[in-house]
């Protein structure tokens, strides 16, 4: 027998990420053993890259959330990365209504509507988090800590991760959801996200190109690096049942760091000078932003399933230097 | 100017209680002044009681809420009680999910068209919370315990919350979410809930009938009485937006009790004897539902709105003798 698995949102970073690794190296699905992998749906808005559509291994549909499922057909295994960002659903309340609630729903019942459940990773975020205006700091956010989302995006991923474990229950599909956290360094260009300047602090210096960090230099940050959080996909994705415990969503591992420490680990892996490419300017609506965020994460249920957070970011860095050669 | 207030559930136990509250004694809505009661628009699928529908304040529309709407018109506040219980929405997932989540919906963006956010209370339930399968027992919940809905009923409750808050921090509604108690003692007859003998076991003996008891009479229960339940939503309805304070639903107050204290009660305001018409059956099914729900609340938030439990059994079991009569 030999799997098939779909990836929405797979011509995203961590769709193409997850897709390469999936394609290499075949995966057990749920508890069950290793098999071969027989087809790799991609779905997404756009087409993936090219070395992914070149494996005759891939399938790609490009289209909606809310429509693409019919063309989906049998599946074993769904990692739901599609959704709309964060700053997008803030701005169209509906669009971000539709894809990340509705899209959500659409993909959970053409899941229930197969012969067997499949196993269904569900990325939600530490969005779900948010400093409420009527309470104090958020402190150090634990595996029980109630995620009173503070955006239209940590709402709908919050409710996704609700449907997601009452399908669990329901024994209609096989869910895990898990939290991801923010992911530096993320290749590529600058975007609108408020955390873009995360990965820009260090991608921009290390390719000789200015950059800007809009926080104070000790404002205390999460974050995640992209093969932390790749294993923490394919880990919700392996376990069996029993392991992977509880139906409510799982945070994954944060390094907590500073910019200030950002920059020193730049200087300590790609020699003293670079982080003086950093113009440390300060956006007071950009800080507000970052500050309501989680940013000390303790996450023992993850770490019973061996996932780990970075040791220090230089480790982080690193392995993006590593990446780019 | 006078007021025009829709209920939803309209039609049902708590819903004619706070409708003849409201046609007796106008209030102040989210802060405002008391205003005389101009209309009152009664929602449910089947006509209120008669002394309702002959007020000629009333309006009443008998229709599912999904499409209930259109026909509600301006409206300065919603108290949205309706929806599918929770043994018919886990009997049934896609009428729970079409009427408790759809219909929910479909009413928050109702209340959005309108050219002023209308206060919108929603009654969401301590069926939020219950014993994850994987983890121990529930313990006191409080205002910041994570709910984990183990129920499709307390999965759409919750969803419910969640929109409702994104719709009130978007600026759409005014809304305040509230988790009622299992309310006893319920006039009428017996139902297919679990938490049915919980009213059973005063209302029938008072009426000289026998009633069952199912659960071991030392089973610690969280109950709040139908008069306690309505000051909630009243005063849900009637602060004003920063007293009401975090956008999170609100536990309602709830007096812990057992059967054995609900029996004695009785016996104490009714008349020694009386409690010798409950058969102290035991049906483990209806034990593992009630036993999976919260016993023991802590509700400093309601508190410091002056919302407080009944001090003694006693006094519930007062109460609906005094209503009686």
């Amino acid at each position: 027998m030999s799997t098939r698995i779909v990836i929405t949102g797979g011509a995203g970073f961590l769709g193409t990420v997850l897709a390469r690794r999936l394609l290499t190296a075949p995966v057990g699905l749920g508890g069950a053993a290793v098999e071969e992998l027989g087809e790799l749906v991609l779905v997404d808005l756009f087409p993936p890259p090219a070395d992914l559509t070149a494996d005759p291994r891939v399938r790609v549909i490009t289209g909606d959330l809310a429509t693409a499922p019919a063309e989906l057909g049998e599946v074993d295994a769904i990692v739901h990365l599609a959704g709309v960002v964060s700053g997008a659903a803030e701005a169209d309340f509906d669009l971000g209504m539709r894809t990340n609630l509705d899209g959500t729903r659409a993909l959970l019942e053409h899941a229930r509507s197969l012969a067997d459940p499949p196993v269904l990773v569900f990325s939600s975020s530490l969005a779900v988090f948010g400093r409420d205006p009527a309470l104090g700091p958020l402190g150090v956010v634990d595996d029980d800590t109630l995620p009173r989302p503070q955006s239209s995006y940590g709402i709908q991923k919050f409710i996704g991760e609700q449907l997601v474990t009452d399908y669990t229950r329901k024994g209609f599909v096989r869910g895990r959801s898990v939290r991801l956290m923010t992911v530096a360094v993320r290749p590529g260009k600058p975007n609108a996200a408020a955390s873009s300047f995360l990965s820009g602090i260090i991608r921009e210096p290390l390719a000789g190109i200015r950059a800007a960090c809009p926080v104070p230099p000790d404002t205390p940050i999460a974050l995640s690096s992209p093969r932390k959080t790749l294993d923490g996909l394919l880990r919700a994705l392996e376990v069996d049942d029993a392991a992977w415990g509880s139906r409510t969503a799982m945070n994954l591992p944060a390094l907590t760091t500073t910019p200030t420490e950002m920059a020193a680990a730049l200087d300590r892996v790609a020699g003293a000078g670079t982080s003086d490419l950093i113009d440390w300017t300060d956006d007071p609506a950009v800080g507000a932003i970052v500050r309501s965020w989680p940013a000390r994460m303790h996450t023992p249920r993850a770490a019973a399933l061996g996932l780990t957070p970075e040791h220090t970011f230089d480790d982080i860095v690193r392995a993006y230097r590593d990446d780019l050669r």
